[in-house]
């Protein structure tokens, strides 16, 4: 199979998903001539989507770079793939979990609702690292000039999200805005991984 | 028509049918600090998310595959195309039927939805099996090093799956979970199929 | 702008109509042990959906073979081009108008319902009517070997369409059954037409 | 990152956003054999889908002519294009309260609906802008004959349209129908700043 179209498949798949996140952001009911109140409750749906626009466009970019270094690929990497897709789609139901249980403000419902984004974020990175680790043992299938260091050194960048997210979904039980806060420290880092990424890669 | 705009279409088909079927997953009806059993309660429409999911990748996998052998294409080919695409659309409608079905554990509406899922699968394979017995009667549409052997050695695939889904549908009638696990069968070996095509294929 | 993009982009929305069409085969309300009955109640919604599934299926294959013949794009194309999409997407709604209208039985829903839908043919008829008189106005946008004879000759089936669709609304109001049949009649055609398109089209 | 992918992925979140707006066009509850009445009420809907897709359909015109000068993407010009692609993402929601609040009738919630219309064209306009200065600031991202004079000219446009935004957003205050066509104006005024655009960019 030729990479571009496993490429053209994953864009899809993350143009459609960054894009349908948006049919959440629904019309609140509302009593006539209280539609700013109404919007103004919402803030946690708005918060929670651009959050996780963020950090679907971040995981995007880290896509992209990562099959650009790719020259062919095999049935194991599609199926790497697919399932790194697959729990990517899911942080769209994770997203509305997220607004929902902030809205209503019940505690043990933002546990249940963030460990559940914790743990898909973990997983996610995790997929990258099995990614990362699948290409550095097959480097016949990476372009030249794409090093084998390179995929080396970004091992580094999946472990730490990892370890970032795991202390969120521990932390979320006790303190759940401080679980909150570390899971979006985790997709700041993210985005941080990918610019550092992005500048070695351009270096060499 | 040239075969690259087919192929692009389809693969915007399989993207956004792979990637709505997320949108089933939604919040379920909960009481306040109850939403972890709510969710704990859906597990069939995950498990169902997952089994489509997973059968859409590999249709995508196979679809893949048969088009990069094929050199240009004919009005025939891409009404066959459009037809096998069609049934593919409704895995959406019937995953929703089979999850809902499962929630109920009403066991009548449990073999109405998954006859239906095994009549699609079955009529999924046997739209591949026109497209393969399609092709093998137009070599000439067909890249150079894409054999007539490689064809019709494919045809074997298709039948199998058929026989399967077939089995699973009057199974499904006398023993409910029994034929749900052939459906699975059929799946799995689908996936089984595209790795043996695949590995054959690169072979030549 | 070069033609691939805007082939891409119309690619991109034929692709998401034809997918989204299935969302609205939802899950019909039924007392548990009866979905076989509910879904059998659902045959308007199928066949709706089968209908448009084809109607989008023929129009996709008519867009690719004209933007086959052009060379190069200019604001006026554009501007057809997304007008053309837009009456094109309409016909989610109209569907849905149709098939309701269908279930309810109720003869003025279903003339109202039908003559959307016939209004809606009748304008994409058009809008493919302009797209032609344009380009063969315009030859110097035309690829080599896609001769202004052809888009000449190609005026043909447009203006059919256009009288039949404008004959099934006219109709509608007196018979709605018979009505309903030319607007199939209308579609069969359209398929017909791109059969005898594609066909002249090869010969040369 | 190659170009190519940005625009591939652009284009993709455009054609779906602007298919998604259909969705929302949904069958309104009526009485049986009232189907007329129920659409001709939802006049405000069809209007705001027109009007929504009409600005989406120009705004994909002018992205797509922007990036057909550049020759390379940097982390800088992704994150930008993500966060103006992300403003345009809200214009669906923003398009359902402005048709809710036109269908109910009630100055307040008109006033609500118009001014996050306003606010979300100025902020797109201001992210084009961001974009100019930034190309203009880095020529060396261009394709060779799309020169520095074209995307410094360019700025007056985007100036322009957040002027136009603004004295809407303003006026939707005072007086809600002329604040309203203004935004109108203020959509019709990026048509045609589209159509300048793109002469000039042909002449040179």
């Amino acid at each position: 199979m030729k990479i571009e179209r496993v490429q053209a498949f994953s864009d899809g798949v993350f143009a459609i998903l960054i894009t349908i996140l948006v049919l959440e952001l629904k019309l609140p009911h509302y009593e006539e001539g209280h539609l700013l109140e109404a919007i103004a409750k919402q803030w946690p749906i708005l918060l929670a989507y651009i959050v996780s626009y963020a950090y679907i466009g971040i995981l995007w970019l880290f896509h992209h770079d990562l099959f650009n270094t790719i020259k062919r690929t095999t049935i194991q990497l599609n199926i790497l793939n697919l399932i790194s897709l697959f729990i990517v789609t899911l942080l769209n139901f994770s997203t509305v979990l997220v607004s929902e249980s902030m809205l209503s403000k019940n505690t043990d419902d933002m546990v249940v609702a963030f460990c559940l984004y914790d743990g898909l974020a973990f997983f996610i990175s995790f997929s990258y690292l099995l990614l990362y680790a699948y290409l550095s043992e097959n480097e016949t299938l990476l372009q030249e000039g794409t090093t084998y260091y390179y995929t080396k050194k970004a091992l580094k960048y999946p472990l730490i999200s990892m370890s970032i997210y795991l202390l969120a979904f521990i932390t979320t039980f006790f303190y759940v805005y401080l679980g909150a806060s570390l899971l979006l420290l985790g997709i700041i880092f993210h985005g941080y991984a990918y610019y550092k990424t992005a500048q070695t890669h351009r270096l060499k």
